[in-house]
């Protein structure tokens, strides 16, 4: 394809996504397709020849359009928001009509410059104090991973470089909630820890970890002749946005030398907003942090920002120096490539620096703080109503509800929540997503789609309760 | 931003990647800029109100623009290609604008679904059979990363449910070659292996490890009580193209058990040439391979297909299952979130999907070829020039080549080297990436940006003799 063949074409795409943005409140929320159904639409072979442009773009009305579930949809209140603001799509869309990649920072200077001003910016919007330095990941499971890999070298003393984690005289032990995402569960076990090694602490009655249970269980790991190595501590679970208490789950863990990462990936982005901050009180004792600006905050798709205070280890723990990445600019610059996973490194800096620049720190705290609004309005309906129930203190912009008519058991009582959330969802109107809390079924509403107004949640809640008695 | 300030701003954005990518050959290849130089031109605080777009724009111009190296530009002959073929961005630039999520199939059925089909298409361009099943991660890093974790807990018989690496007996071992990428090594320290456990290999006189070297290797471990686990088998090595002989270190491999892992990050495009399939004869014995159509081939950044025989295994290895996770379609579909690290994906198959088939196979065929022409056209020309060498077989694209002047030592020379090289970079003339082969500083020249034809290797020869001889 020659540019001026993108141009044209790229034009129609930009208009595309243009008439798609503005119309998808029209379209189900969740896809309506079967199992299979988009892959049954498409040629099984590859094709020998070049296929027409507009073929291509046909497909996308008629193969890929219905197969989406609308996450940009002023009804969509699933998972966690993932705003993709369209000043943010531009950069990403920049990022990838440049092609330049980040191997090292003289592959493309700019590259890695930007996202040290951007990543800067960021911490200066969230508060943290100038100790901290940014590094874009793709996502939280990603920075977690690369978390407990820094703790495991830390205290292993930079095992990796001998016998590795399998040379361990006593097991190393990294502490984690029942609240914790699934992602860290997933990251212990990558990084060789083991599932028995990984102590699910005990949380309080608002599902935040227990200080005291840290502790207990951290001297007990030592008395049993282990090596207590890291903690994870989350600000805005998944399920309910609980928060565990920093400070005090903080000097416990310090008091036994532990390395401390923060999931933020959710609520990262209420610390924008000074009256949130409360909610990292403490967090500058942390030794990571990651924050998710592509989540609610509205950066596209993959932006998760790792914070990290010692910048030395890291690269300690990551870097790699073969004779083809080394530059003649070395020691004078940092080469991300060094601070996680992946060697190339796409131009991601972009999309978040396109972001605050488009919509203002000011801008983007009047969007957050309407979502809590939303959020306490339909708390306060529920509250009006006896056969509902919010089951989780609504500290930020999710709610999770049930739906509990009287006399019906426990079993039936999930039979009857997964049937409603269910059918809702299929409908098309709406898109919830269900999750278990202390065991039972119960429904998580996640507001803060870019685009849902108040009278979007007042639709919801007219057909939460329509579905629930249906 | 509204959806039509998208449209707007758009349209100038995909200008300006045209005006772009139809000028960037009157650049330097190389970016000027001074470390500090892109930082220092940006405010250091982020901005309270929202700044005009336009503003954004012009500093792509003034900010952005000069401290790009230009990866797509006809005298880039640095790492190995990254081309971002203009049908690839419009099919990346979908994808962020559709703004959706790839967590479960549920949570959007086509990005799964494309994904299948698009990988499967790639599959059978490269001649591998249905045995295989693709997936798309970001860079070879995570796949080969992906890879050793697989191997890891197949040796260890799903070890991370119980206590882990570090509950092991006996150490696990990997095998590598002296020129196997740097991404592997890092691998196999991340994954805990330490690297007393990371074995090299012995390789032959074109830098392809020996299968007899492979084999004596695992049974010297094995007699000295550790676990052989896996071996990283290359085809196209980053310092010279070698191809490691996959059939007869398979053969060692399996003998005892290990896994295979094959990575075909850059030699994996040229596959679909079947004259180049001879690089590959013995593939189909292996676990895993690695193929980045980010590369050579053309697809926008990233895409990395990791190709996987035991899918089931990878999903053991890899899955988690949260009840927010959960949905009525699971069972009847793939949830790729089992088959990588991160939980988040993109819709990255749009980028590949729309590159096939734009350019259909003979397309991409035909661009490949006219490469590997270029290639044998310069190592003649290089052949006719006493005091140049041509230090490595040129099986593919990529040369590796010395100017070496009489009468000089060892030491002179790599001095002599690194300075026409580092000069004729900071000319911004071209952009060729040194290296160091047995011990001593030499040049790759790795020819296949998209738009570098024979006339442009031709300018490049005359500028190294420049350069060299001055």
């Amino acid at each position: 394809m020659t540019p001026e063949e993108f141009r044209r074409y790229g034009h129609q795409i930009i208009d595309w996504i243009a008439d798609y943005r503005s119309s998808l409140h029209t379209r189900p929320v969740m896809a309506q397709t079967k199992p299979g159904e988009v892959r049954s639409k498409i040629a099984a072979n590859p094709p020998v020849d070049a296929e027409p442009f507009a073929d291509v773009l046909k497909d996308l009305d008629e193969v890929v359009l219905p197969g989406l579930s609308l996450w940009q949809h002023p009804m969509f209140f699933g998972y966690f928001p993932a705003n993709s603001s369209l000043a943010s799509v531009l950069g990403d869309m920049l990022s990838t009509g440049l092609g330049v990649l980040g191997l090292a920072w003289q592959s493309s200077p700019a590259l890695t410059e930007v996202e040290e001003v951007a990543t800067d910016w960021l911490r200066q919007m969230l508060g943290l104090s100038d100790s901290w330095q940014g590094v874009i990941q793709d996502t939280a499971s990603t920075s977690t991973l690369v978390a407990l890999l820094s703790a495991r070298e830390r205290t292993s003393d930079y095992g990796l470089v001998r016998g590795g984690l399998q040379a361990e005289d006593r097991p190393l032990v990294v502490y984690v909630s029942a609240h914790s995402h699934s992602s860290v569960d997933k990251a212990a076990l990558l990084a060789g820890f083991g599932r028995q090694n990984v102590r699910v602490v005990s949380h309080d009655a608002n599902f935040g970890m227990c200080p005291e249970s840290l502790d207990a269980a951290i001297r007990r790991d030592i008395s049993e002749g282990r090596k207590p190595c890291a903690v994870v501590l989350t600000t805005g679970t998944t399920t309910t946005t609980a928060v565990d208490p920093l400070r005090k789950n903080i000097e416990a863990a310090k008091r036994h030398g532990l390395w401390v990462h923060v999931d933020s990936a959710m609520a990262g982005s209420a610390m924008i907003l000074p009256e949130c901050r409360w909610m990292w009180d403490g967090v500058e004792g942390a030794d990571s942090i990651v924050v998710n600006p592509h989540k609610w905050m509205g950066a596209a798709f993959d932006c998760s920002v790792y914070y990290v205070k010692d910048a030395q280890h890291l690269v300690r723990v990551m870097s790699t120096n073969p004779s083809y990445l080394q530059t003649t600019a070395d020691g004078q610059v940092k080469n991300y490539r060094d601070w996680g996973l992946p060697l190339g490194r796409r131009f991601r800096a972009l999309k978040l620096w396109l972001l605050i620049r488009e919509q203002g720190i000011a801008g983007l705290q009047k969007r957050l703080r309407r979502d809590l609004q939303n959020a306490q309005w339909l708390a306060a309906q529920i509250a009006d109503e006896p056969s509902w129930k919010v089951l989780a203190p609504v500290q930020l912009q999710t709610l999770c509800v049930r739906h509990e008519p009287e006399g019906v058991t426990e079993e039936e009582l999930d039979r009857h929540t997964l049937n409603w959330v269910n059918s809702l969802n299929q409908s098309g109107r709406t898109y919830l997503t269900p999750a278990t809390l202390n065991g039972r079924w119960m429904v998580r509403v996640s507001i803060g789609a870019e685009n849902t107004e108040q009278h979007h949640v007042e639709v919801l809640w007219q057909a939460m309760k329509e579905a629930a008695s249906a």
